[in-house]
């Protein structure tokens, strides 16, 4: 175990490759990607997970634990003792010219990751081999970086982070069908009536932001719906801000900053991984991420959207009129032909949106508003959510909700009601986003839809 | 809605009360924790919950809205525009000198949070209020403070965030009871085979800190236990680091850098939450956060532990002998009396811990190690995981594990193997350390235990 040293001493091939300078006799753990083999020395290309790009390693037939060099496959474990030199070879800068040679662990020959192309789907089967790919690789360090800039970007504003339950006995009326939770082979309820987990954490969100002002959760939220398409999971995280003494205005102001301030950082703390996505999974990403970023988003109110539709002269496949929302068809019309940039539309008619949302003065709309992104459709959901007692009570009676579950709901409205407003957001949606990649189950870890809990 | 505006461009009371200078016709906007009234003029004590200080409002009758000044009682809303001008009192810095006076939101006489003690048993009543008091404000703002150091720490490191499963159908063998998860009213599995909610994301952590080398998770995971203590509940956060290429040497310095990192962190960024909770709700708390810090954790191996309980003279309630592990007095008498400082134990006996720890030479204990923290116990477990597949797989049969459920974990030792070694930390165990507050009700939002699930 002598190579096996405190993490924090140990070098990740990450920060070898943008060294200033050469170093003398460290250790490089990773996996051999592929290695070429000639007489005097075999190359190595050497790969440890913290970036896309490999180490070269030249091993010299002869140094300590040389004799092994041939168990080492693709796939194996290796750790080599070496110092980083100038590379002569003009793909890389860096290359590591080994002084004794590890084997850790090897790979039989079924290692289901050789060199050559594999399918998506194959790599689904094998969701505890596919983070060593170079593609999952790149999604999952872009799914962590931009976990920390999120959690950044709000706490750098102020907003504190709330984690709403996830076992719960409320329903954040008709965001979809829920799970039940219960104890194998006990009758009572172990929580005395019957539990579910949560489709969103805005409710108690809610009471959070009317205390402390500014919240945001950040959480898996679930659905127990039997839908197999490429953007929908029974498992998925998703943020929801809060903020206090906000009005749709805000909401949409701060939706806006979120989403870009999220690229601006991917951009720049993930390059090297945005660079391989866009040659080998879309060539369209870096184009579209720079320019979202690029100028103010297109706001617009639905009743302008819908004359938009009307002037645009072109048919659409499902018919649009005020009470029945738009279709996937006409966000995109307007989103990607009429404004070609991100686009907001905002005040709903209330007969397709939720009770809490702030009801207009005009009695038919509520200031709710939606996120509609090139290439993606819709991204972002919020509202203002209705702060008036008494207005709340009775569209809760409208929707034939049962009140007992939102006592304590409609109380914040109460004592100290305030104007408050917030937004959702998905957060395999915003990978895919930020990836390129088009079917969630690949932006998640372990993907959970009908049929499938492996792993 | 002239006065409510973009996020960020409203002043929040902390940013207020730390001001170089004097501010003039600003808006504030907060809940009025208590209002003197003279003739000519009212003191108001206003919070926004962007920290535990209020700040002084003074609202001279006759300003525009102040006519609405006697209806805005402990707990209403109010917007104010004002000048902030030096205060001339003693205990505050600054204070705002109103201009126009606006009552948002009222609150009835029976608004619970009158200006009293109340005991933490009501407030757990009235969790959608609580986080309105100066305690749970605190004890929120920190657990907040503590998720982003958490990030931070790992990331900085090297390590990526995994977004583990919260659905599974394995186990993690032996770490407690699971619920089970289903759809109401329906038959048939929607994943084709029963599915729990998981009670540790290590196993999976594993497949990532093979391909990544340097993960944590960082997620809710659940214990269906009938269980009413103040240190367990049925929802819960944990953090679970996971190190490629590293032993148990690495994962022990690991495990105190970290627990030192969140609280100096802590110590430096709530300050004055801390200094709260010191008068209020724990008088050791500083002083025991700032002795964790002071110098290196003790490190004793498990037969070492043995022999100082042997030689204390002292009579245990618990008998010891090699193969019963540690009770609770054991550890108090070992970090809180011997050593007076957080005590790392390693190498415990095998027949105490689960299938996957790494066995040791000696064929009797396994490279496992438990975190001892002064007036908390255990705070941390973790070990070096077993990398071979020969004994992993026979430890598989031993423990009479179900293997077909292992197979994918097996396998990461079948190709490309790595030493590796992580731990697990219960969020809410450390967010007890760091406020003080001895009951895990009280430091969740919306505690889930048996027989409560409201909210």
């Amino acid at each position: 175990m002598g190579q096996i040293c405190h993490v924090t001493d140990m070098k990740l091939i990450k920060e070898l490759l943008s060294q200033d300078e050469a170093l003398e006799n460290i250790v490089v753990n990773g996996w051999v990607r592929s290695r070429r083999d000639s007489k005097a020395f075999s190359f190595f290309a050497l790969n440890d997970g913290s970036c896309v790009g490999n180490l070269q390693v030249i091993v010299d037939a002869g140094i300590p634990g040389s004799e092994k060099m041939t168990e080492a496959n693709t796939g194996a474990s290796v750790s080599i003792t070496g110092n980083l030199v100038p590379s002569p070879g003009k793909n890389q800068k860096w290359e590591l010219q080994a002084v004794e040679f590890r084997l850790l662990g090897g790979a039989p020959e079924d290692f289901p990751l050789q060199k050559k192309g594999h399918t998506r789907e194959f790599l689904r089967e094998i969701a505890h081999l596919r983070p060593r790919t170079n593609l999952f690789g790149a999604v999952f360090r872009i799914r962590s970086r931009a976990t920390l800039a999120v959690h950044q970007f709000f706490q750098e504003r102020g907003f504190h982070n709330v984690h709403t339950p996830i076992l719960t006995t409320s329903d954040c009326e008709g965001a979809g069908e829920m799970f039940q939770v219960v104890v194998p082979d006990k009758k009572e309820e172990f929580f005395g009536e019957p539990a579910f987990l949560t489709v969103s954490g805005q409710l108690e969100g809610e009471t959070f932001a009317t205390a402390l002002s500014r919240i945001y959760t950040f959480g898996p939220t679930f659905r127990a719906e039997n839908s197999n398409t490429s953007r929908h999971a029974a498992e998925f995280w998703m943020i929801e801000p809060e903020i206090a003494f906000c009005d749709l205005k805000g909401d949409m102001d701060l939706a806006e900053d979120f989403l870009c301030a999220v690229i601006r950082d991917t951009l720049d703390y993930c390059a090297e991984d945005i660079e391989f996505l866009n040659k080998f999974v879309d060539k369209e990403l870096l184009a579209r991420l720079e320019g979202i970023v690029a100028e103010p988003f297109a706001r617009i109110s639905y009743r302008e959207a819908l004359e938009l539709l009307e002037k645009s002269g072109k048919s659409f496949e499902y018919e649009y009129n005020f009470e029945s929302g738009l279709q996937s068809e006409h966000e995109r019309y307007l989103c990607e032909e009429y404004f070609q940039k991100p686009t907001i539309v905002f005040d709903y008619p209330k007969s397709v949106k939720p009770f809490y949302m702030k009801q207009n003065d005009d009695g038919e709309t509520v200031a709710a508003m939606d996120v509609l992104v090139p290439g993606i459709g819709e991204i972002i959901g919020g509202s203002q959510r209705e702060d008036d007692l008494e207005v709340l009570t009775k569209a809760v009676e409208e929707h034939e909700i049962d009140a007992k579950h939102y006592e304590w709901y409609v109380e914040l409205r109460k004592y100290g009601s305030v104007p408050h407003a917030g937004f959702g957001l998905g957060f395999e949606r915003l990978i895919m986003l930020l990836t390129g990649v088009s079917n969630i189950r690949d932006v998640i870890p372990f993907p959970r839809t009908p049929g499938n809990c492996k792993f």
